[in-house]
């Protein structure tokens, strides 16, 4: 496979087109921002760690039956994926009340929810990512009503199934934000990354008491996000040889 | 029927109990109010209008089939009505791009929306009325999923009947905010009002030119609303006259 010329550098990867029209080649990179890049800082560790978490995760779903864009990792902050034609949706699914929402509503982070929550963000930078509900999707024209119904339902099915992973290694998902995509076949695949940056991931605390284990250490000057996304990713590496994937 | 204490002033109308536990005694205030109560002002004959509207309104829907919570006007400015127990829901109905919808997502207002959009806010003031979709509708306890499905039902059923409605007296509905309650058996209804503060009504010009019926008018300082609202009146008492209400 060959590295061709750079498609896009987003705030925290970069694209590059290869020798396959369907296949693009991922650089991850060291680079955290918060508030939609209002806060930004270079943090030595932090590519190698997302390519690694992203690429065992995505490695866990697959073998529980959910496939994602992932082909392979290629080294240590570099990773091979499907090329997609992506919805312009942030799909966010919360089980614990934290962040925006509990902002939006006011009610107390922790707190637990009557049900999961799926929430859609229209991406575009200029307007802020707005929330936009079912009916805007689609007279926006973001996504079929064909397609907002699988994408919804695959969300649904991939909260279960994350909810396992990290109960497994002795963590509680709080929520996460997917991007979603199709293939040149149609097909809507999860794509992009499943990492600390894109989950909210909280110690199981015999005490209660809530320990971050992901970017809201960085987002609120908690502390150093290496330490935890290393904890993250040898329970991950654990978990994964234990499955017989490496 | 008796009016007894004052239950509620809003910022346009003022609710009484009566010697009927069932029934409340509304008034449509003067008041004007803009942006959560940051704009105000005092214009004499908008309560008298208003009220005359909303009666107009909910009985020509009546005569359709879908009845609402009022009961009997008793005076220029008052009106008989169900009492409800509402839900803290601003129930929002768009046919065409306006408003805080053009600005959200940067649609020209004007623009038509490849299907109409059903939105939800949250009444909290303290919040300002934040947008939901109907997962945060369901986790935060504003209504059940059954109760939700049939708001939604019903509120397009009144959108096919409003914009009906209108078209006949020439105007082009373009979005409008209603309220539901349950009553005391549990039914779903209609309630609040339907009137030019709580429509975008324009005005069906022939050289496609915009003609502001409605709140607008004194939101974006367009000019005076006592015109607008007389002549959406009038048109409605003529309308209403023709099918035998009065
Ligand atoms: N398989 C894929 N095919 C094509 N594009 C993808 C794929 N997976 C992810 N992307 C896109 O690549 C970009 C990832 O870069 P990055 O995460 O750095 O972006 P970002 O800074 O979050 O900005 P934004 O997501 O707003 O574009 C995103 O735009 C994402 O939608
Ligand atoms: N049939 C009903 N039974 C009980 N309450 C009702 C009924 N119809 C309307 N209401 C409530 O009466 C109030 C109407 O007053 P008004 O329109 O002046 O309020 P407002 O200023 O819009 O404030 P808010 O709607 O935020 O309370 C609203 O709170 C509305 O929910
Ligand atoms: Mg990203
Ligand atoms: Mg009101």
């Amino acid at each position: 496979m060959e590295k061709l010329g750079k498609l896009y550098e987003g705030k925290a990867k970069k694209l590059y087109a290869t020798n396959d029209p369907d296949v693009l080649w991922v650089e991850y990179m060291n680079q955290a921002t918060a508030g939609n890049g209002a806060k930004k800082a270079q943090i030595q560790g932090k590519g190698e760690l997302n390519n690694r978490i992203t690429t065992l995760i995505f490695k866990l779903l697959d073998k529980r039956g959910i496939p994602s864009h992932f082909i392979k990792q290629i080294s240590d902050n570099e990773q091979l994926v499907r090329k997609m034609t992506m919805f312009p949706l942030e799909i966010i699914m919360r089980n614990v009340a934290a962040g925006s929402f509990s902002k939006r509503y006011g009610v107390a982070e922790g707190s637990e929810l009557k049900q999961p929550i799926l929430e859609f963000c229209y991406k575009s930078d200029e307007l802020g990512d707005p929330f936009v509900n079912d009916d805007d999707i689609l007279a926006l024209g973001l996504a079929t009503r064909e397609q907002l119904e699988l994408i919804s339902a695959k969300t649904r099915e991939i909260n279960l199934a994350l909810i396992d992973i990290f109960k497994a290694i002795g963590v509680h998902l709080i929520d996460f934000k997917i991007e979603m995509g199709t293939t040149s076949d149609g097909t809507i695949l999860l794509a992009d990354e499943i990492t600390p940056d894109t989950c909210r991931l909280w110690n199981a605390n015999a005490d209660g008491s809530i320990e971050h284990l992901d970017k809201d250490l960085f987002r609120r000057d908690l502390g150093n996000i290496i330490p935890a996304y290393e904890d993250i990713c040898g329970r991950l590496e654990d978990l994964a040889k234990s499955k017989g994937i490496d």
